[in-house]
């Protein structure tokens, strides 16, 4: 009985979602798939349980509201039971502590979910650590099964966020052939904090240059992202027949475009030096640091999507996105990324764009675990039960 | 099949439970009602899962455990799944930052527990933003059904404990009819400690006199309530046929009382002058305020119930009400709110007053998502599996 | 209906599980058969839920992480939901304030778990100041039921952690047989860190002498443990035909070992001074105490587990075994308690030690909660479903 039931273990197939450039395009469309039908079997008050029981632990090295809140809506709707692994101190761990500790957490847990993404050279390679650890604790017998481990956002991809970002645009144009030759702006935008990750910029020119989109990547002299990723930008919109352009001309980026990204991120140069000082805990060199990054910034208030700039898209209509929460001028800072005025105009269709982080959660949890999630959302269509318990009519 | 498993959504009906004052006699009564009749079927060790998944989000701007457990109670009998939303700084959040959070949170959350009584003036109107943010989100389709929104202690009431505290006199006394006419005192009391909300003793005069009771408040001069609320108890008694009598005399209040609420709150003045210095983070200002009010205090050391005291009420044998945790004098503190004596001959009783709390809560969520709760909870007592596996016999 | 599935409630029997010398070895060997029973299920990918809600709390005022994802798993498992009462300030609470707390967070609540190892004296008193109110609270009425209450690690015992070992001893030894006889090394070892508790050297003696092993206890003169349980367990090996020998040798205590434990622990006269120090909120007092006591410390860095010590026991091989984590040289620490060697040849046989302890917190659960625990895993084997939705073929 327990074959047909039991996930595969150890797996044939890679069980976790760390970048999604490691995975085929067919994974990536199976993982959206599952999004879209755990999305409509829940509005239509359908039960996801998938489990019985079993732990989803969290760790978050960095605060996290929306993240969280995914993590846990996921788990909840499958069934499992959600843990905080709470590592309030920033420590870089490796080596035998994280094996054992990797371990010790997993017995009975089905996946972890990991936010690593204050230390360039830091988050991924920490995942990976975490991944080999699992990986040997299941070929030793330690774990009878191999938890499944979910990248919620590092120093190189933010997945669960750029999944749900190409959810919201194949909802918007209708599927992902129809992307092909759109083009997006990602682009800096401007911000009064400082040291926002790389992952989201990162993630999205990786992402939608292998879908054939024609991809702007815009941003002020300095605000480089990791050198290899935009390479690897590059050769994939060569490859799969879309573009790859980028300039420092928000104008330029913005012009025709179907979809603009403009969002704040911090230089990567800068982000080196912040980890070496994290590293060497030179509080003094921080925010010395924090003071010159914010000083470039504020060279660059222009960077800011307003009404003006968002007339030069395709019609003056581009679909306007953003991870959220976003700096909005007037509203949340002085001068920020966007105006009110254009937020206010996209309010809607941004929560429509973040509802989606859930369903890709726990898509990339069944695409992890199983060996045929889409047969198993099959069987939830026609044989799970509701959500809620039956109302006699009164 | 969803159509008559799926609660309502949007809802013609207020689905939160935010004042009892917004609420009618016959939702009380429907309240009530599920209160008793969970708390039965619980303790007949019947499931009470009426959700297969989703999630219970608290949200406490102050310290609490009774509350907190109250909730995790309900919500992990009902099924859900609970998840703390931490807002450690008491931030005002308002506007964009309100609604945006409220919306992102809520995917799939079935209910939203609220505690926000450090601010006079902020925590209802906190609560109706939210409020108001949900309908939004629901009426633009971002959200596919609204999540019941509790007030776990506000600024102005505390319906879940004064609910609890009906619960235990209509056990008590027999019947909500029973209590019309009853003599309640609901008196301040002397506490060492300061800064304890006015939403119970707000509570309990709005709730008490709309059911016909005889309610006397009595506090010390300058230990005021909202006014607004005075004013509404008053009303409400002339309209019900009960009574409401203000005065500064505990002897009075407590003469052939049927019921006594001894217990202490911050004068009204004093909250407001803390809330304007807590915001202006004077923390000058609160020390030298809480000096001078604590001084204050002191003068009222007389206001302890006291055998001597609850002498004077009908028969000598009042029933002594406290939300707990009380300052006991000789236990808790030198000298308090009650003395050990009373306390003790009612200490069982007061636990079984607090053992409501758990199950008004899941009435309220019951109440606030579904369309026919009784209906539900009969089905419940007819239908639903034992909360334990079977034990075969051994 | 539910009579027969409703846990005896007031139990005939110690609901609770608090120390083993409370336990008849019957009582024992069912917790250990319990616990390979539900391990076999859980691999099996069997579904272990027995309840369909309740809380199960936790109570840590040590950090800790391998317990507390213990106690989680065990809870998800068994279908309950976890909570946390969090006591940041490590008080010393007492009386009313205890009795009150137990009962106030117990209402819809399962088991209790509670790690309170910080002062010597305290932890397995105020487990059993908690255990008194709750039996209380059932016999006034004013709880339904009983919750069992699990001692995670107290001043005196850590019976979790212990339970785990023997059943690791069984597994590899072939029964509880077949370790009578065998000489078991509980010794201390150098550590760079201070105030490890003694809970776990206590328990391993207290429990193995009972079985007939023959223990030998080794530390350095002062490393004394309480009194009253080497007493205890040298009564004890008399009884059971084992043996218990105490020397300052670690030589000795290896020579011809079939077990070895070696572990730091505080001399229990310094744990002593440091529960005085605590308690008058002495830092100065404490900041002295733990330089001596390092400095102490330092004196005994030849009691490390080497691959020269292991030589000395029977046939070069005897089973190492630790709680983990452990202080290894070279790793985690520049000189500690074992070898990176050693610890390398024992690390996949430490992670199957650690393995057993959720379901060890289980089956107590269990055993705490139900009159014929065996006989509910037995229907779990015969009837419990798989714990994951099954897949179709693909």
């Amino acid at each position: 009985m327990t074959n047909s039931t039991t996930p595969m273990s150890p797996s044939p197939r890679n069980p976790d979602f760390l970048l999604t450039w490691d995975k085929s395009l067919d994974d990536l469309r199976r993982i959206l798939d599952l999004t879209f039908r755990l999305q409509a079997l829940h509005d239509q008050g359908r039960s996801l349980n998938v489990f019985t029981s079993g732990l989803a632990i969290s760790l978050f090295r960095d605060q996290s509201t929306r993240t969280r809140f995914s993590f846990a809506s996921a788990a909840s709707a499958l069934g499992l039971t959600v843990a905080d692994l709470d590592e309030k101190k920033s420590q870089l761990a490796h080596g035998e502590t994280v094996r054992e500790t990797a371990t010790m957490i997993s017995f009975l847990t089905e996946v972890i979910g990991i936010r690593d993404d204050l230390y360039l050279g830091a988050g991924h390679s920490y995942m990976v650590e975490v991944a080999r650890a699992l990986d040997q604790a299941v070929a030793e017998g330690v774990l009878p099964r191999r938890p499944a481990l979910i990248n919620l956002q590092c120093d190189l991809d933010h997945p669960t966020q750029t999944l749900s970002d190409l959810a919201h645009l194949v909802h918007t144009f209708g599927s992902v052939e129809a992307l092909r030759g759109k083009k997006i702006a990602m682009t800096w935008a401007y911000s009064p904090s400082y040291g926002k990750p790389l992952s989201v910029p990162q993630g999205i020119i990786a992402l939608m240059t292998r879908l054939g989109m024609d991809v702007h990547l815009a941003h002020p002299p300095g605000y480089d992202l990791v050198p290899d990723i935009v390479r690897r930008a590059r050769e994939q919109a060569q490859a799969s027949g879309g573009g790859f352009t980028l300039s420092h001309d928000l104008n330029a980026a913005f012009r025709e475009a179907d979809v603009v990204y403009p969002k704040s991120w911090a230089p990567y140069h800068i982000m080196e030096q912040r980890t070496e000082l994290l590293k060497a805990g030179d509080t003094a060199g921080l925010e010395e640091l924090e003071q010159a990054a914010l000083q470039e910034n504020a060279r660059h208030t222009d960077w800011e999507c307003t009404d003006e700039k968002l007339a030069l898209t395709r019609g003056g209509e581009a679909l306007y996105l953003h991870c959220l929460p976003a700096d909005i001028t007037g509203v949340s800072c002085d001068r920020g990324e966007v105006s009110a005025s254009v937020f206010d105009r996209y309010r809607t269709r941004l929560y429509r764009q973040a509802r989606y982080k859930p369903f890709v959660i726990a898509a990339m949890i069944l695409a992890g675990r199983f060996a045929d999630p889409l047969a198993l959302v099959q069987d939830l269509a026609d044989n799970a039960p509701p959500r809620y318990r039956k109302e006699t009519r009164s």
